[in-house]
Formats: structure tokens, sequence, C-alpha cells
């Protein structure tokens, strides 16, 4: 992770506009990151009373996957009544009790956020709510439709308007013009699209659950009574206290409605290639995917990191929060004790004043901090998942180095980024990746390391298997390896549709 | 005015859920309010610089017409940059300083309005934006579309989604599938409905004003230096400093891009039906309509009033605030002294927690207030603008009693209103609506009043249009006389697609 | 009324401040203001269950006299608890349902005020609380003491600090300091005070209501079942449904605890001065001081003026809010029609943004507007309570002309306000009173006024008293006469304690 | 720590209420907390321009001493001007740049606290401002008063109001009633209190710094530039880029004026006694307190227990956050790897809706959830920092069983909590303190362990001070061992005075 730089990620303006409805194209954020960005998760219940409560609970668990906005809309089975609330903000400044006793029902589907570039919109805010032919419509989505413009273009020419800049709003576009029933419409319109995706898609009496025919983006499946729970992690069935069931299947059509469950398949399983990014960095450690839990694999990483490239040290540390299971497992792999040597303040958050240039220079450091105690006069092994645009790595490899630390060694728990993600993921041009213009040497040069080594492609993926050798390939490392599942326009947009 | 029951028109869980995107289609408001409401104000201006400061003032003198959202779009005709901000509250809880900023352009369109039952929805403030084939779109309606449920049925058919419930989505539609070019599209669609509108469409290049056949809600334009300046009443231009020009003639299409301005038609003139409420009870007194100003008709309404029905009595005494000006017209006719009988607490608004009932019970009254020391003894001549289901008037007969008053007659400066609107008005029932199920002397014991008369159709047409007598007919009188000026399908959903 | 300049009592940083304890001695807030300024109202109840219900309501009704600060205070007459909130903001800002129920009680005082210049802070908010040797001691204050300054730098003198500004922690101080019984303890408190005052003091077992020995600020007393309410004013008594049994009478001190109510005095009644600009501006015309209806005293200064300058002219109308009974008035006793020529926006308040100086130029008004239809081509005499330093009557006499008046005459229900007051008015130093520095004829080139007048002080006396000849001086006329009813000193600082 | 019950710190209705100034003595919270908490933080600059910003952020990096309210008062060198702000909220709630830009100097005191229960009080926040004879008195205090009730009796007696509930009046009171000069009337006012303080006192030409007699509470002093900077924690120093120089010594007094620093003393040291408790659980592992790092010594805590008894497991967990040194300490002795077996939601905060009973009983956990994959099947060594009441440890071993462990084994990194705490640490009374009340194997079972161990007094005060050898005693340990550094009053209110 490229953590320090996220103290750029608080642009002071935003609270004030985000009690309303704001649109502005110009406003632009892209320069000022240097942090890769999970763009959505999702949460849904059928058939639990109440269902909005475990919502709250369950997006308060996926808030990681996306702090800028928080939906939910609900339904009750008996009327069909659909009822939603939906702002900017975490889910808990979104919705208090008066607002959550306003959204009925046993059914629920929600939605948390990261706005991309430019739009923090309100309109974006997710679930996206349409009224159609038969009835209310509601979506949420995370991942992105890679195809999603040229089908836009096309749907408008036939005379579609948009409401908002959300790729999403295409799968209510084409599901609306279908003449077909509202299932077979749904699969139409899914295998039109192309690009990694989970969808979670209610009406008035039915609610929806689909993943990409890949599998790019997380979704499981949890039991709780007799209802069900879907989410983009396991954390938040835990935190709900559901029990998980299974993963959804890449491909696979989940259809629920007062009938029960329905497995349905909108595509044939191809290949699986479940996001690397997931089991890197975006995912909560406490989670699982396909069965692996990520705190465990993130540790193997880091063992598989001091077996790959062994260097000695006084200490290792790990850049918060995302590296501390790295370090652990690199500093038990070794014997070198792992210390705290950076640290986080946990009350900084949006409304943080940022220090000024002048009080930059002063030393005013707030987010993350070395401690001099922990690593004056130390060779230090700094563990980090990822490195982006570099400027990141280089600030806190100062960092370090201003506290007193003799030596920094960085060592990456992945492969090289040097390629842009079309599904879901923010990343920059892949002239701002470092990694894709510069040898490991430049970049350590760049980043002010002693030295600085990355997994390898074969390391890693040992590593997410770990020991059980059940876990092939199955991953979408095209970041690291240029190998995209699905056919890519590089003159698109990249990011995602959610 | 029926102004004492505006007391409940605070729902005091809603300014918790105003920050954000709420929609419940359970929340129901309608028996609460015992008091027409107009629907909205609309405010554009074309080709002055920083034009959301004017907007910011010129909604703000609208703020009668609207108080629970605002929002505005703006346009930079130099690059054809749509930005907008929306959401509910006052505009000046809607907008600040920041916020302003963000709105960048030289040309606005702008909103404020009341949402009918049901429906507290960020979604259905306006300006609606929407993307279409040929880039932005922004619309802001002040009025109803009689056809739209029929419209978009069958749009809906042909696939459309919806995202509000506002019938103002259908005139976008209509223009994005068309085949011809924007203005085209815009005269077709405008001709296809039906009702009575103040329409404000701007797109990248163009702004678009347009009154309905029958102008049945007002409209003005003024002048501002170079450029051009439209408001729902002429105290917004008075406000921003735009000089009166005229009035938008019912079926004009201006059109404003580059070029200047266009005059246009996409209806012939038929009958002029301007909506007689707007002259008794909606425009503020210091606009003029049609050239009348509205302080001077509603004394002349109270002068009327006199001629035709004069009664000896110790006071005269007015609702505020609607009906000051036709009781001071009362009393110069009659001699009769015009006093403050009735107050009205300015401070009370939205927040405002209401008395329970149990405090009710004890006389704890907040807005509205009889003065004991001025009506105690007397014979009290209260004058008001109309009659709705009659509640508030008993209520505020009771007041007067119970301040010690001997005698209080009532004096209506409107014919007694039968009849439901279905332009724009939030009316209830037909069968709530007393004067459409009692007699005159029905509605005067429902009220505890020791007289009531209503002023006549012919005396209201006269106090209307002055001493000029160049004023004929001109004015839509369908809630009193039933004569529609529209087709209009009783089954239909009433009040207002803004 | 100078209302015009109350455009500029809004300063924009102040809502952000107003959610905490602020305290900055240099933002001086004098320069800006042109107008007179009551500085508080005080609300209290004894023996009625739920007190603080009607707190809120009668405090409510009170707001015109304190829009930046409100605050109550409770105690439970079973137990003697305190309990206390207050807060910068208007009283439905300050109270919600949620804090309304942590204040229980059949006792409450509440307080609601201005903040002198530099000083809103909330440690200012009343009632001021304190602990001392026998329990808790609250207190609330409307008026100002005049001597607090040589008393507080005695008590420093002696070791005692302070954490207001407010002169009324001067009380506590006397109080506490004393070795004999509460109640004697404030007699001599009271006694060693000078100035113009109600007070509000509550501890674990009693209530006092006191009014200064001149009954400069007025004090009412209501019953309410077995129950006592105090009030500034009788129409806080209307609001709650108390019934008005009589004003507190100057140099009275009222005793209540559980043996009821006992009535003493801490000082004879010397001559009754009843502060004048409570007749002419303050109080809310329905409310009664001393028996007088303040619209009617109005109405009949109104009349009073006309009787002694009547002037030819097309129309007579009042500055709003406070003038429109005397223009009234002054239209009855003349003929000369009452119009609407001044409108105010009542949505105006304290986070509007107020018009830079360039929209200023360009035209834009908010609070105030001139109606064209009504003045243009008219003579116009307009009728306002007072000219402080002119710059608002100029402005307002400017708007007419430019909306068309051909001809302007003002006219003033007071005598010249020449001298400061000392009892809790804010004036401005008597250099910057228009009338302590140029005669009537400079005063009207300087309002660009065609002619002026002023009430002469007899006219003014005869108003007020109105026709039943019992009214007999009993008002401090100071402003006017410099006729002071206690000592004062002329270097002390003006305005007010509370 | 035990922080699972912090699940219970959330109280609803608090965030409605903190806008204001609260008072209501009945909101007890003792009853729903079962964790030990710090009181305050201080933070202060003598001399840095612009002052008011590295209090921001110094405030900011010692937020975890205080959630509740936040305050800054700032002096002008220059002029002497007093300019401060207070609320009730988080640092970054509280400040924002407009507040900050009202805060001119470059000296500032300031102040985080908790509040103890039924005072969530406007009022009691800090810094508390005074007028006294020589001007204005800001004092910031963290600690506790143990004779502050019998000062304030007597203070009382001789007249003393006092405005809030803290002891920290006390001060301010003695040295306004001294005859002496300010320096000598402090000393003599701190030489008449009792108890464990650091007190920050700011007059208009004055900064005085002052350490109890026992330095029970840590105080530090850093340098910046020619300024200097004071703070409860050294990593405030380092979040504002102020070099660390010294702890300030027991019973010191800084002077600084404009001729600089004076170092003096208001007492000879007697035997150093700081809180055992900073060391344990209240600083942030990146400070040093007597130049040991906390992280560090929470570390050897960790080794030590794994010395004094070791017990074979699969795996060594800590309880978030505060025991994650520890276990790290732990699993790097026994060789047992440390894992995420439990998992803190950091977004959970003030405004967070707790899950109702039946939630709970569904198994919905919000801040604290164990983690499956990892704890499932497993023997788990738990570490810890202390036992309150055992409610909390018994949820924790709980989740950690429903989650599949098979044995869980807690191990406490301190000796058992028995006695409750005077000197500024909000403690249970001695009766709920599990430890004073029943023996560990008791306890064991109260909290469903399969074992327990508390790190022995001796294995304790080796961990802390590590292996220089240097460290002797120098700790209070009243809390385990019941040797209280100064006279307690038993029957006095515990818990702290800031």
């Amino acid at each position: 992770m490229e953590g320090c730089d996220s103290m750029s990620d608080e642009i002071k303006q935003l609270p004030k506009l985000w009690t309303g409805d704001h649109y502005n194209e110009g406003i632009g954020r892209d320069d000022i990151f240097d942090k890769l960005r999970e763009e959505c998760g999702v949460f849904g219940v059928f058939n639990v009373p109440n269902a909005c409560s475990l919502g709250y609970y369950g997006l308060h668990a996926l808030q990681h996957r996306g702090e800028e906005s928080a939906g939910m809309a609900t339904v009750e089975s008996a009327t069909g009544k659909f009822s939603y609330h939906r702002n900017m903000g975490l889910v808990k400044e979104v919705f208090d009790q008066a607002t959550l006793e306003c959204l009925p029902g046993d059914r629920v589907i929600g939605h948390v956020r990261y706005s991309t570039a430019g739009e923090s919109r309100l309109a974006n805010a997710q679930p996206l709510l349409f009224k159609y032919r038969d009835g209310d419509l509601g979506v949420a989505t995370n991942g992105n439709i890679v195809n999603a413009p040229s089908i836009r273009k096309e749907l408008e020419s036939q005379g579609s308007i948009f409401q908002t800049t959300s790729d999403t709003e295409v799968i209510a576009h084409l599901i609306a013009r279908s003449n077909k029933d509202f299932v077979s419409a749904a699969k139409d319109a899914l295998q039109r699209i192309i690009g990694g995706f989970a969808f979670l898609i209610m009406t008035n009496d039915k609610l929806l659950v689909a993943s990409d025919p890949h599998g790019l983006r997380p979704l499981v499946m949890g039991r709780m009574g007799d209802g069900y729970v879907f989410a983009s992690e396991t954390c938040a069935l835990d935190t709900v206290g559901a029990i998980y069931e299974r993963d959804v299947q890449p491909g696979e059509l989940l259809i629920l409605d007062k009938d029960g469950l329905r497995v349905d398949r909108f595509e044939r399983l191809e290949r699986r290639a479940t996001c690397a990014m997931e089991y890197i960095y975006f995912a909560r450690p406490d989670s699982d995917i396909n069965g692996i839990n990520l705190h465990s694999a993130r540790k193997r990483m880091g063992r598989q990191l001091a077996l790959e490239a062994f260097i000695d040290a006084d200490i290792v540390t790990g850049v918060p929060d995302s590296s501390i299971s790295a370090a652990i497992g690199y500093a038990e792999q070794t014997g070198i004790p792992y210390e705290l040597g950076l640290i986080k303040n946990k009350y900084t958050g949006r409304t943080f004043i940022q220090p000024s240039q002048e009080l930059r220079e002063k030393g005013v450091k707030m987010k993350l901090s070395a401690v001099r105690k922990v690593v004056e006069g130390k060779r230090v092994i700094m563990i980090d998942d990822s490195i982006v645009r570099g400027t990141t790595s280089l600030r806190i490899v100062n960092l370090l180095r201003e506290a007193g630390a003799t030596e920094v060694h960085v060592y990456i728990t992945s492969p090289p980024f040097k390629n842009p993600c079309y599904y879901g993921i923010n990343t920059p041009d892949r002239k701002e990746l470092i990694a894709s213009q510069k040898s490991v040497e430049e970049i350590r040069l760049a980043i002010n390391a002693d030295s600085l080594y990355f997994l390898s492609n074969e390391g890693f993926i040992e590593a997410v298997g770990g020991n059980d050798g059940k876990f092939n390939r199955g991953m979408c490392m095209a970041c690291f390896d240029n190998d995209y599942p699905t056919p890519v326009d590089p003159n698109s947009e990249k990011s995602c549709s959610c």
C-alpha cells in the first residue's frame, strides 16, 4: 500500500458539498492519489425481517471498500413496496435510527462506494433506482463494465437518457428495453456486458445475484435462518451473524423470489480469474476469498518474501494497516523481530485539516509517523503491498531515515504493478505506473531505498494458494503480467462503473 | 388563506432525512394539510457573468413558491460545461459560498419546489439533469402535465426507465427520442404535452423558455445589461436588479444561444387563462402578473367585498400574511378600522417542535395568535383568501372568540373553491373541498362564523382587472367554475409535475 | 426602525463558530449595526409539570428580544435537582425533543439574548449557572447594571474570578459572599446594584423574581392552574395559555417556594420609568405593557403624527415590520391610503449569504424592497420608528426613489434619539447618533427626504397613554430628553449586562 | 484492555446534545463502561508563530487521551490578547479553518478530555478561562486533585462561586485570592493541592508548566526553533516536528515569559511515581515516557509473560489495539505464531447505531470480531492489558470460542487491578473490580478461560525498565499494590478533575 499519500485524499471543501447532490465535472482528484482503490462493496439480504438493520451492519463491515457514499433499497415481500435512502458519507453518517425506520422490508440491497475522478455525485450513489414498465428496479454493483461506453452510445442513439455517469445505468436500460420476461431480459443484458462485476438486482418481487464470467470481483453467499445474505466479503457475513455457505461462482445467476432460491447461469464458467489485488490489499484480513483467509495469505506472502530474498537487518516493520500481516510473516520466517516502526493515527479522517506546505516543511506529520525509539540506529526492513507511482514509498522511506534508520530495505508483497486495471480498480495511466516505466533498480533509487525486492509471480501464486496445494492459478494478474481475462479497449476509460 | 393549519406542515423527522436522497412512497402528508400550495418557482439567467449568484438571490425571492428543495444548474457558454447542485431545504440552506463557487457559468436555471404527498425526494429536486445523445440536458418546471401518465406509460412500454416520479422527466425522454434537431424536438415535445407549465430547458449551448398555450403559470422576462433573466414572478427580477420587460406569452418558445434571443411559438395562443389563485394567494404582493400588482389587486378584492356585502362591525382584521392587503382595502372602503387582531410568529419554521395534543389543549398556540386587547368585546370582520377544508377557518374563528370577539364575520376574497386543480396546485380530493360539499350557510355553521361571504365571480374578475378596464377574463377559474381550459382526466393524479 | 441595515447584522462566519464556545475580544460588530437592539428576554415557570415545554414555547414567543442564544435551567421541586441546556442559535435550533427530555422539572428559568459587540460567546449565554455554598444558583436577566464595573472591580480585588463578561455574574458573587440567608442576601445584592433589570433567580428550592426600582424593563406575571408564569412580555403568556395577572412592580421581589408566592420589596417604588423604546419598537405589537396594547399604542402614534403634521401625499407606507401599525394609524387619521410600498423577505436570516459590493451596485436587494407598481409616480409618506445613525433611513428613502416615488416624506413615531441608553439597549456612542449631532433639517438632507418630522415628546406621551387619560408619565425617555432615572457614569460601558 | 465493551461507550443521544452546553447530573454512564479511561491530554506552545496550528495537530496526536471535548486558548505575546474556542467532539470536529483563524497568537494551551459520569458538559471542557484581578487566566490540566473537595468547600464558605464541576477551577480561585504576585501565588496554590496532575497555566504575559510532586501524569518538553512545546506524550512532539528535550520533572514549575524559560520548583521531588497504566495501556505505543518507548515496553511485557508462564498453544493473538505489541512479544519469545485472531472495525465511532439486544443475540457483532479461519480448531493464547470488571474479557473469550477456538488462554500484561485510582483514571468502585473481589481461579471461571495468568509485579517492573537496568521503581502501582504515593480519602470522589 502507498498509505502515506492517502494524506492527500482529503479534499477540504468536500464535506460541505456532501449534503447535497452536486456535480461538477471539473473537480478532478486523480492527480493527488497515489493509491489503488477498491471501488465498491455490495451487500444483500433476502427473507430476513428488518433487513435494513442487517444491511446497516453489513455495509459497515464493508466500509473499507468505499468511504464516499452509502445506500440501501428495501422491499417488503408481502407488498412489493420499495423504499430507499442513500447519501454521501460513511454508513454511520448516511443512516441513523430514523432513516432505518423508513426502510421497511425483508429484502435489501446495499452499496458503499468510492467516487472516481470528478464525480463526487450523490446521483451516482448506489443502489440506483429506476421505474420501468414492470415497476421498480434497483441495482447495486461492484466492478466495471468494459464495453459500457459503446453500449451507452448505442442506447443514446436510440433516445435513451442517462441521469448518472455510472455505467451501472446501462444494465437497467438493457433490461427495460427487452421484450422478454424479466429474468430472461436480465440474462440477455448480463451476456451483453463484458468486464468484472458483482451485481445485486432487485425488483418488486425478485432479487437477482450475479458474478461476471471470470469471477473477477468477490461475492459470497451466506445463510441466516430461512434467509440468504450476500456480500462482497465474508467479514460482512461474520458481522451480521450469517453462516458462510459458498462463493458465488463465475457466470452464475441466482434468482430469489417467493419460490426461494434458484441457481442458474447466464454464461458458462470460463477461466476463473479473481482479482489478485483483493488478496494483496483490498479485502479485509479477516475475510476469506475462495476459501482462503487473507491474513493468512498475507503472512505467507511475507514468509515467501523471506524465502526468496533474505537480507540481514535489525527489525521488520509493515506499512499500516495493510502490510502488518505480511511483516509478521517475514519476521516469523527470518527471526528478525517485528517492530512497530510506523504508526498510523486512527482519528484522521475526511474532515481533518491537512497541514499547509509550510507546516509540512516544519515537520508536521499526520496520518503516518515513524517511531524514533524503535528505528533509530537500526537497519529496517519495510514491508509494503505495492508501489504505484512511487511517491508514497519515497515519503515513507524518508520518514524512517529521518527517524534514524541506518538502512531501509523495501520488500513488496506483490510483483511490480505495471498495467492498468479495467475491472473496478482506480489506477492511474500506465505512464504514471512507476513499474511500467522503470527497472527495479531505478525504482529503488527513486524511492531512496537501500534495497528493493518485489515478490515473484510464482512466489505470489504459491503464497496465495498456501500449503494446501489445491489452489491453481485462478487469479487475474493482468496488472502484473498484462494477461487480461477479457477483451479490453486500451483507449477506453479505466476504473469502475459502480 | 388557511394559514393556521400550516402548523401541521412541519414533519419533525423530515430534517434528518433531508440530508440525503430518500424515497418512501408510504409517507403521505396530504391528510395534514389544509392549505393550497403553489408547487414551484423557476428562475433563469442567460449571459450574465457569475449567473449562480443571481440565481441564489432570485430563487430566494421565489422561496414562498417552494420551501422543500432548491437547485441550480449552470453552463459556461464558452465551454458548454454543466455544473449543478441541489438539495432538500431552503435556498439559504442548500447553497453556501463554497457551493456557489462550484457553479461557474453565465447561464443558470434554478428551481424551488414543494414536494407532493409521499415524495420528499431529493431525486425529484429540480433542475433535473440528463445525459442524452447530444450532451447534457437540464430542465426546471413549474406546473403540471395533465397527460404525463399516459405519455409515461407509452415511453415505458418502449423501454424507457425513469429515475424520478416527476412528470418533468417525460419531456426529457420525448426530446431524446426524437430524430429531429434539438429545437424541433423540443417543440414537438411541448406540443404533445397538455397542462399548465413554465419550462426552462438548458443544453450545453442553448436555453429554451416556454409557457403553456394558456399561460396558466406565470413567467416573466427581464433584461440585465446584455443578458436576460426569467422568473416565475417579477419580485425576483426586482431583487436581482433586472428590468422587467414583458410576460412570456402563452404558447411562446424563446430560444437563447450564441446568436442571442429568438422568439418562436410551439402553439398558437388560444384563450389566455392565468391561474386565479396566483392573484389571490400564491404570488408575492410586490409581484406583478400580466402587469397587475398583486397588493393592489388584493386591496381591490377587499374593497369589492365591502361593496358587495357591507356589514357593520368594530374592526377589520386579515389572516396573515396573505390577507393583510385585502383587509386594508376593506377597511379603506368601509371606514371600519383595520386592526392587528391576528399575529403570526415569524420564527416558526420547519425545525420547530409542535405542541403535543396535551399542550394544545392547555392553550399553547404557536404560529398564529389572536390579540386579546385588540379583539376583546369587538365585532370582528376577518378577511381570508380561501376556504379549503374549513378546519383552519374554524380554528381561527375560535381563536378570535376565545380572545373575546363578540362576533366574527368571515369574508373571503375569492369565490368558493369547489374543484381540484390539475395545473400545479396541490389540492385535496373534491370530496374534501368543503365548498364542493356544502352550501355557504352550512359552511358558516361548520366554521362557527356569525356570517360568511364569498366574493362573487364577477366581483373577483372586476377586482383583479382593476379600474383600467383593459383586463378581460384571461384567468383560469376552474377551481371556482369548473371550466378547465384543457381536457383533464378526472381519474388522473392531480397536483403538479415539478 | 432602521430595518434596512439589519441586512448587515449577519456575520457570515458566525454560524460556524456557533456550535462551540468561542471568545475573541477582537471581533467587534458595533460598526455594522444601525439599529437599536433589545438585548434579552426572560421567561420563568413555577409549579407547572414539564415546565421546559412551556419554556420552549414561551421563549419562542420572545425570540424577537434575542436571536443569538437561548437557554433554560429547570428544577424538580421534589428533589431540588438542576438541569440545564443552552447554546448559540434560535430557540428552535438550541432545543429539540431529546434536549427537552433532559430538562425535567416543574420550574424553569429561560433566556434569549443578543450578544453585544465582540462577545458572541456561548459562555455568556444565559441562564448563568453557579455552584455556591448552598447549592446551585441560576440567573436569567434582562437589562443592565450601571454600576457593575465598579462592583466587579471590588470583587476581583477580593479574589473573585469571573468566567463571563456578563455583569449578571456580579449578582451571583454578591449573593454567595453574603453571610445572610439566601433571600436576605439577594435583597442586599439587589439594593447594591443600580440600573434597569428584570431578574429571575432560581436555587434548588426557590425562585426569585425582581424588577428594578424604576421598572425600566418590562416583566409580567401570569397564572396557569396552580402555577405561575413570568415573562418579559404578555405575548409569551398568551402563547403558552397562561392568564395575565399583573405587571411585576418596580422594586418588587417575588419569592416562590414550597410555601407558594410571597410578595416582598427590596426597594420602595420611586418614579416608574418604563423604557419608551419598548412601546415604540421592541415589544411585539400583540403584547401589552402596563396594560397598554402595543399595536394600539403604535397606531395612536401614527394618528398623533397626522394630527401634529399633516402633509398631502398619495400613499402612506410603513417600514416593516415595526412601523406597519403606525402607518395604518396615520392612514386612518388622514384618509391617505395605506399601501404596501416596502416589503421584507421573510426567509432572510442568519445563514443567508449577503450580496457582495459588486452585486449591491448591480441592484441586488435582499431583505427589503420597494414595490415599483405601488410607489411609482407617487408622493409617499414613509413611517418609521426611529433614526439612529441615519444610514438606514437614507437607504430606504433611496429605495423608494429608485422605484419611482416622486416625493418621500419621512415621519418618525418617536422624538429624536439623542442620548445613549444605559439600561439594556445596544446604542452607539452619542457622537454617532445623528439626532445628537444634527438639526432636523440637516437630518432631512442627510437622509434625502422631502420632509422629515419627529413626533413631539408630548404627543408621544399622549399617544402611548391613549385616550383613557389614566396614563401619566411613567416612562424613561432619557434617550430623547437626557433625563436618566438613575445616576449613570457617562464613561462607563453602555448597553446591557445580560 | 477490555476493548469489547467499549461497544457500549456510544450513547446515542449524546451527539444531539453535544452542540450545546448541557448539564444534567442524572445521566450516569459508569454502569455501561468496563474500561479504564485516561481522562485528559494537554498540549502547549510558547513562542511559535501561528501556535494554534501546532495545537491542532498536537491535540490530534493526543486524541486517544480524550475524545469528548477539545479546546485551545491562545495569547498574542505582543498584545497579551486572549482568544479561545472549545466544544464537545473530536479535535477535527471542534476546529475548522475558520475557527483556527480566530485564534491568533504565538502561545497556546490546549486540552482534550473524556467526561466523567454525568458530566458531558461543555462548561467543563478545558482550557478553563477566567477573568481575575490581573487579567485573563487559562488553565489546562491532566490529572486529579485529591483534596479539591475540601478546598472547594472552604472556598465556597468564603463566598466563592463555581461554574464547573471541574476541580481545576480550584487552582484559579486559589491564585486569584492570593495577595502575592502571580508566580508566588501559583506556587502557593500548587503546594496546597494534593494529587497527580500536569498543569498548563497561561496569563496575558506568562505560561506556567507544572507536574505534581510525584510525576504521576506524564508531561514532556520539546524545542521548536526558538520556542517550546509541551505535551502529555512525545507522540505529539513528533507529530508537530518538535525535538524532544526532556520530561518535566516531578515538582517542577517552568515559567515562560518575555525573558524566556526559567526553571523553578514548587516542591522538592519526593518519590517519583509515574502512573503504571500509562505504560500498560493509555499512552500511544510510539510515545516514550521517562525515556522508555511504550511499544518496546509492551513487547517486553509479552516476553516477560512468556518467561513467567509458558503454555503450549497453536497461536497467540492480542486484543486490539492496545495488546498487539505484547502479543508480538509473547510470540517472539515462545515461537508460537502471532495471528490476527481478533479484528477491530476501524470505522466504528460515536455516531454508530449499536445493535439491539435482539440483533446481538442474532450474532451481530460490531467493533470486535474473531476471525474464524484463524482461530478455528486452534488453542489460542489471548493477550490483554487488564481486567476491570471481567465482563468484556468474558465476551471476547466467548467470541473466540464461537469462532471455533478449542482452548482460550488469557494472559494479562499487568498484575490484577484491585484498587481504584485517585489520580485521573476513571475506575469503578472497588467492589466492581473483579480482582478485588475474586481469586485468579474465580476470575478464570468468570471469564470462561482455560487458563488465566497475570504478570507479576516484579515481572511488570522488570519489563517496563527493560534491559538497560537503569529504571528503578519510579511507578505508582497503587491500583495493583494499594501503595498510594499521596494521602487519599477513600470516601472522596475518585477519578479526575480535568
